[in-house]
């Protein structure tokens, strides 16, 4: 059993190109011994956003705090704490926040978009 | 994408044997095309608790609200919003609340676990 505060675990800047003001903590992942996803916590400052782009498996996410707005094939969703969103493999997507609060995400993954 | 706030996902009591005072709601699951893995929200009344069992697939936790116990391979371990939580397949494990206040929290599951 693995036990651990987000807070305990490293936020470390995503470097992509296309983000901005974004950090990621891995709270669980293969290297832990999960045998088929991964946690994170995904953080966006006011005014940052995820690379708008896509891949071949899933995101499942879930809304812990703040809100924000989801791009999703061309559409902008409203998103807010609470929110449970499932982007399917191959669909563009970018993570965006307007407010003047930070936006913080789950995003589980397979092990195979580690 | 599917998009839908936990709230408005119906929260169906849990039935099993052992179980008491718990809701389940399934956010995203295969019905929604999820490819690999499911996402729930528990809530644990207070003085509630999940069965004491295992089983050949893993838990993936994040506790969202309030705080508890977890009993894993007999031993107490007190768990409080904000933890991420791995339990790997056939690790015995139970929740519980002993708190005056509702415990929630994720747990995803592989599809074979469904």
């Amino acid at each position: 059993m693995l036990l651990r505060n987000y807070k305990e675990v490293h936020s470390k800047p995503v470097e992509m190109e296309g983000a901005k003001g974004v950090g990621i903590r891995w709270l669980i992942s293969q290297k832990d011994g999960a045998p088929n996803f991964a946690m994170r916590v995904f953080e966006i400052q006011p005014n940052g956003f995820t690379p708008y782009h896509k891949h071949d498996w899933e995101h499942e996410v879930f809304i812990r705090d703040g809100e924000g707005t989801l791009l999703s094939d061309e559409t902008e969703y409203k998103i807010k704490a609470g929110d449970a969103i499932l982007i399917p493999p191959d669909e563009p997507h970018q993570f965006k926040n307007a407010s003047d609060k930070k936006l913080e995400f789950l995003c589980l993954i397979p092990n195979k978009g580690e």
